[in-house]
């Protein structure tokens, strides 16, 4: 798939921007999108940046029906020196076509988004909010689009960028939180979807949120659909423990989604010389270590919180008490790391910052 | 809550109706649509019947994300004396209402929506086909509308329903088709979605059923995802098999959909004294019963294809032919019985067809 070049219409209109301040997690949009269609006949074609709007949707679209649904989730910071900084996009590139594999939805070519990203930004950057903790949060997303009943993958498809900026996704930002064990309910399973960002993960995942909210819990720790008994993720994050000393963190099995901060923390600690495993890892196991006073940490790794430590777990009504409550020294020294290199504070020793061209934003 | 009054906005203009002869599967739609809307304030409210039309939907609803997205699929007939008759349409409401609690959607006043569906019938009545073989399929749907990118549930909805005049479902009519046993892909895990009518269950078996048609099979026999020993579903219906005089069915365990037609074949059987279960049944069983000669029969359910026999059998690319490849006994007489239940040319003994008010079809 050669590199397309990209239409722009401008809108004729701006919406006021919010306070950078008062941000909240995903409410508020940018004044432009980008957009581009597939056909089987023309491929992916028409890449384009209009002004933000909604899209006449043929009530039969199949996204409704049978839920073909992708979509990747990343951060545009801006440095001390007023670039704007995207951190590893092609990261998302590439598990966006992952995703669509597993979807039967057409791959992109990646070149053509990421132009088409940056463009998008460019436009516009003053959306880019600076104050401590925002960012503008990205959001491409890919849904099928034909009018037809039938079970089987659409013959068309659009992909779209928004752009959102925003606050912490925490509303207790980077206090610890309280987790607690999903006993009935399963995220995902080997040979499903898990390790694919679709949405009907998500919608899934809806209901042990809300049980587990109603009982003060922030988050659920999910099990593995077979044996409920090796921990997968928790709430929409990749998980990290530390124990004795050693960082472990569930392997990628099929059924766990590879988060890219998970990655980006794997590498900071390989670099650090901190030691940290990929493994399986049981509750039992967990609960043993917590009992022996070996369980030192838990924190959760995504994009939108980055490092979300953990100050309780919950397993069977018995609350278990991790560091105090407190954050732990990796989880904070970890957060420092990956949002000073997202914000251009700290050296970029990995190369995984990518300045949007050309852009310096007004002060 | 109660039963609300229906606004309707007829259309000025009225597509041209194809031919009953020549009719595909949900290619096509009617002239006018079904729609309610729900905000937290409001409830569900202005139920009304409009024109067919694109709905603009924000890029940022949340069912495009997050995929809450539920379901149901029906049919009206026509009966030798012109009455249009619906199949048990209380039960469709009675499940959209369980898949609604399982993805964190409100409940749904099922009068409302079924007053709705029958006046959508009674102005849409030309567009019933009367062809052999020929209903008109109805779609009721609601998915999340609310603009927010944090991960829970939705704050507004539609639903929606939407009518297409079909044919048969399967190009190769009532004709044994030929499945796969999957073994990789998994379709649902108890604690999942699989016994909700949600979009999500449908992407994720996508994948299995293209690979499957690749190999020159029409549909593939889910496993259950724990043990991968028992079997769950056929495609996107449920299944029976005869086994020396019995006829058995994959008891509901949580990651089976509550079939309707199932039920239906359920309660055929017992009244005609033909013994029947709803017992575990493991794929190694039932290669078994292939073996001392004792499996007589498979068949599919489902609205779509009301019974759909199988003629081949496919395990580790080792083919099991059924009934030498042709429709057996059971599949045959349930067919006649359910299809003739639903057009009013069998006694309906179970109570099972409704009618739509005051209508009369035109010859």
């Amino acid at each position: 798939m050669p590199k397309q070049p990209i239409r722009v219409e401008l809108s004729s209109t701006k919406k006021p921007k919010p306070q950078s301040d008062q941000l909240e997690f995903g409410k508020i949009f940018t004044d432009h999108m980008f957009v581009m269609d597939y056909s089987i006949d023309k491929g992916w074609y028409d890449p384009r940046i209009i002004p933000y709007q909604a899209i006449p949707m043929d009530p039969a679209s199949m996204v409704y029906h049978y839920g073909q649904s992708v979509f990747e989730g990343l951060k545009a910071y801006v440095s001390e020196d007023q670039k704007i900084l995207l951190f590893r996009p092609e990261k998302n590139m590439e598990r966006l076509n992952r995703s669509n594999d597993r979807l039967c939805i057409p791959q992109i070519d990646t070149e053509t988004v990421l132009e088409g990203l940056n463009e998008l930004i460019r436009i516009d950057k003053d959306w880019v909010p600076d104050a401590e903790g925002t960012s503008l949060y990205i959001r491409p997303f890919i849904i099928s689009t034909e009018p037809y009943l039938g079970v089987a993958p659409s013959s068309t498809y659009k992909l779209i960028i928004i752009l959102s900026p925003v606050g912490s996704y925490y509303k207790e930002g980077i206090h610890p939180v309280k987790i607690a064990v999903e006993n009935e309910f399963v995220r995902a399973v080997k040979g499903g979807t898990g390790n694919a960002k679709t949405a009907g993960n998500y919608a899934s995942s809806l209901k042990a949120q809300q049980v587990a909210e109603t009982k003060g819990f922030s988050q659920v720790l999910w099990l593995d659909g077979i044996e409920k008994k090796y921990i997968e993720e928790v709430g929409s994050m990749n998980i990290f423990f530390k124990i004795n000393g050693e960082i472990v963190t569930p392997e990628l099995n099929g059924s766990i989604l590879e988060g890219i901060t998970r990655n980006s923390v794997l590498e900071l600690l390989k670099h650090w010389e901190i030691p940290v495993t990929e493994r399986k890892i049981s509750i039992d196991e967990l609960i043993e270590a917590h009992q022996s006073g070996e369980l030192e940490e838990i924190f959760g790794t995504g994009t939108a919180a980055v490092i979300s430590p953990v100050g309780e777990l919950i397993y069977h009504d018995q609350p278990y008490v991790i560091q105090n409550g407190q954050t732990g020294e990796v989880s904070k020294k970890l957060y420092e790391a990956i949002t000073g290199i997202q914000k251009g504070t700290q050296p970029d020793i990995f190369g995984w910052t990518v300045e949007v061209d050309s852009v310096v934003k007004q002060a």
